[in-house]
């Protein structure tokens, strides 16, 4: 299904300057040389690590940790001079962490640096963390802001949120995930805040005009590209003590490629994904991205996963639908074997990276 | 006591870059927007918030939270090639905030963006973080690294760390401080990661040689500069029980006027701060950064500071030797009054900002 646009070169995100391999070949070292293991009276790290939140059992309670930055969405608000939608991204992509492990987000400190501060820009980035706040019912307990000229091309926006258990709930990993499971999606809101490099290198080359809709839309493109990221806190509070849950996938950096970080012992058919609508239609149709590398990069449509029981289809979109999230839909099932397969598009992924 | 080399134009920390009163004039915004505050089901968010940690209580724990970066050492990092340093300060920074409210350090994420991965610097930013850790007990509990080269001049290395307050213990926050107590300092190593912008600024005006020793020292001046920041957490926990312990700062970002994070209704008399040594003689003799300047940047020699009640001199003194700071001492003393005072050095700072 993979096809380019006649004489086109293809794009893909390392030829736009990120290549998650070489980032794998160099964290490899770093993890390597962090061998410390600090005392049981110092907490107690629990495994595994890898998924999407690091998890530690302190005193009674187990807390779930995740940090992330907006990235380079950022320079699409700078071209725009819009900021509030990267205020609610930074929050937003650090809770959707903690929800994919089933943690209940309780807060959030941000780490903003720039070149120089600008009041209206914290002003506007202040609202944006203020609606993600709310969207995951989440404090903000702190931040850090460095005005460091010397380090920057551009403002670098991002946060750590920390969520806990209630109520004797455990972490959900995806362990207990089995064959004739079935994988429900919710979708996204857009491009969320990941394969910016990718899409800006994509605008470049299509001398795409950000001030004008792109066809079929009715907002600019750059402000259809700057929409924030969807918050799916509510959503995983409202099943995740539920018997039918098993897992969780935050469908963000990495794409579909996201659910091997669950239960690496089962494979992930997606034999009934949305048709792609809106722009991740467009982005398609203007042909420079290969589907195997739109599908590993984006979230092409569904933004979270959430793995049931096969009985538990039904009452889980309702509850979902009850907590606000209607347009949950059924797009996979569990089945024998490994990876991610997207038959319908002639697509298999093995690895996470 | 100001005194500036004759014909030189006095450097300060605005001119070098960076103006603190302009960072605190755009977080005003950012703060006034977040109007949000969760429900209780979500966690307690505690105050006092401005201070070096975040607080919130979680089930039966209060947990405490700080994130904070490297800044721009990182530039003379790369300068010299050793990144060892860097990865410790970034462990050190933040566990030192968590020790000032008494928290004792469980779990840190680490923050890498960096314009392009190198395995080796990545394998000795391990190993600084793997020092910075056994310093402070404290687990790896995850991290993010972004390879973003449109944001970054170089690379930007920071982390979050999380605490706790074990068997019953409160936080510390100086509120019980009163007039008669004594101030005990220990000792830094170096300036940090602290006041770089500026330390680059005397070495690009003054011409200096990162490669030779400065006047009677042996390391070349940037290895000398590179030192990284000393750990005080196991000089907070083996005093954080004691009744005779009201107060904690980490003298970081700020300099001296970070006593005035504690209890803004007492004078902080410094009478008795050591004679500058080393490196903070040195780049006093330099002659270009006034005395006030100095205080108010960087650590001057005390890294970090515990109050204590007058009779709890003696056996804090011996408890912080027991824990391998015998080299902490008393710098002062609370009186009546507001604000931080140096008489010696003719210095009083009414304001933290």
């Amino acid at each position: 299904m993979a096809r380019t646009a006649k004489g086109a070169l293809r794009l893909t995100y390392a030829k736009s300057g990120v290549n998650s391999r070489t980032r794998a070949r160099s964290l490899t070292p770093l993890l390597a040389a962090v061998t410390y293991r600090p005392p049981r009276s110092h907490g107690r790290a629990l495994g595994p690590s890898g998924h999407y939140a690091g998890l530690i059992r302190i005193g009674r309670e187990t807390i779930a940790i995740t940090t992330d930055t907006v990235g380079t969405k950022v320079l699409l608000a700078e071209q725009l001079g819009r900021y509030e939608e990267i205020g609610e991204d930074a929050v937003a992509i650090n809770v959707n962490d903690l929800a994919a492990v089933g943690a209940r987000a309780a807060g959030l400190v941000d780490v903003i640096n720039c070149a120089r501060p600008e009041p209206e820009t914290f002003a506007a980035l202040g609202r944006g963390i203020n609606r993600g706040l709310a969207a995951a019912q989440c404090a903000l307990l702190g931040g850090e802001t460095a005005v460091v000229p010397s380090l920057l091309r551009a403002i670098d926006v991002g946060g750590t949120a920390i969520g806990f258990f209630p109520d004797g709930r455990r972490p959900i990993t995806g362990d207990r995930i089995r064959t004739g499971d079935r994988i429900l999606g919710i979708p996204s809101a857009g491009f969320h805040a990941n394969g910016y490099t990718l899409l800006r290198a994509l605008i470049r080359r299509k001398g795409l005009d950000l001030r004008r809709p792109r066809p079929g839309a009715r907002l600019p493109l750059g402000v259809e590209l700057l929409r924030p990221t969807r918050t799916y806190c509510r959503a995983t509070e409202a099943v995740a003590d539920s018997p039918y849950v098993r897992g969780f996938a935050h469908i963000t950096g990495g794409g579909v490629r996201n659910l091997l970080r669950l239960n690496a012992r089962v494979a992930y058919v997606l034999d009934r994904w949305p048709d792609l609508a809106g722009a991740f239609a467009w982005v398609r149709e203007l042909g420079e991205i290969e589907d195997r590398e739109l599908f590993q990069t984006f979230n092409m449509g569904i933004g979270f996963a959430v793995v049931v029981a096969r009985p538990g289809v039904g009452p889980t979109l309702r509850s979902l639908a009850r907590a606000g999230f209607g347009d949950a839909v059924e797009i996979g099932r569990i089945a024998q074997g490994k990876g991610v397969q997207l038959p319908s598009w002639g697509l298999s992924y093995s690895e996470y990276s």
